[in-house]
């Protein structure tokens, strides 16, 4: 039994809950013994794209590095997970056309509700000014116009995004059904 | 029947035949129904390393991206193979420290028996002081001390090396022997 390789490419505001999300939805595919790859921005910002900042063409670089690297795995039966901001509509679009299985989740909160989050108190030193190009408050964020799958994390829990995600995948034949019925 | 993953890494020379044998162990492999990529230097450097010069740290910085991606694939059941210069011993030797089933490859011929073969024209460029930090001519190449395989390019032919490579995957139970036979 073969499975089948996707990319679930998770994009939406920091704080939003793309990395809650990612792991949510692999921890849930390891469990069914699916082979599964997060791609979070942060680690790969280290291993992939040390040296490119936030400016439009940067961010589209690491945008399609990421894909380059999802895409190896999904054409080889992995689900890859990326987790990246990945602010910029085209490249997304590029990256839709160009990938196998690629899935656009848009994991969607109200920027006042990231910003009231903070974890990683970046919002707080992007209103000081202290960090340049800051998604949502410097620097653009152009929401997807027809994801597969939009995430309300500010009306919605961990556990049932994570249940969406997978509940999409089943319908889509990306993994078996075996479990639809968990509660 | 899962497979198991591996990274064939090729060093050597430009000229030496890495490109030319990452192609043939794949084609092989590809017929035996294995999931199998290559990650060959010139294409990963447009892709993943757009921006990386030649200094040996963008060139280490490479290679441990290249070992980074390479990595994801081992460790879900592919058959990574990376066909890249690589010329210093550290950073193989941490690849080889920290990844999944990772086999050094030598491809080796003498600089002499490279530099006429000069497929790319660029030893010649090298010679006239066009191109700058290039391996065996105007930046060190720093031979394996102990590889798993080393193919000999200059006394044997491509198909030779090729099955190689194919007799150490089987000796050491990362594809089956189902094939040992083949003449």
């Amino acid at each position: 039994m073969k499975q089948r390789g996707s990319i679930l490419w998770l994009t939406g505001l920091s704080g939003a809950g793309k990395t809650t999300i990612a792991k949510g939805v692999a921890q849930e595919l390891q469990k069914r013994n699916y082979l599964t790859e997060v791609l979070d921005g942060d680690i790969v910002r280290t291993y992939l794209s040390q040296g490119l900042g936030f400016s439009k063409q940067d961010r589209d670089t690491n945008v399609q590095r990421i894909g380059f690297v999802a895409n190896l795995l999904s054409r080889n039966g992995i689900i890859a997970i990326a987790a990246v901001i990945s602010p910029y509509r085209q490249v997304r679009e590029e990256l839709k056309q160009t990938t196998t299985n690629f899935i656009e989740i848009y994991v969607q909160a109200a920027l006042a509700v990231c910003e009231s989050r903070d974890v990683k108190g970046l919002y707080a030193k992007a209103r000081a000014g202290q960090i340049k190009h800051f998604t949502g408050i410097s620097d653009p964020y152009e929401e997807p116009i027809n994801p597969d799958i939009i995430c309300q994390t500010d009306q919605f829990t961990v556990e049932q995004c994570v249940n969406q995600v997978l509940h999409y995948l089943e319908t889509q034949g990306l993994i078996s059904t075996d479990f639809l019925d968990r509660s």
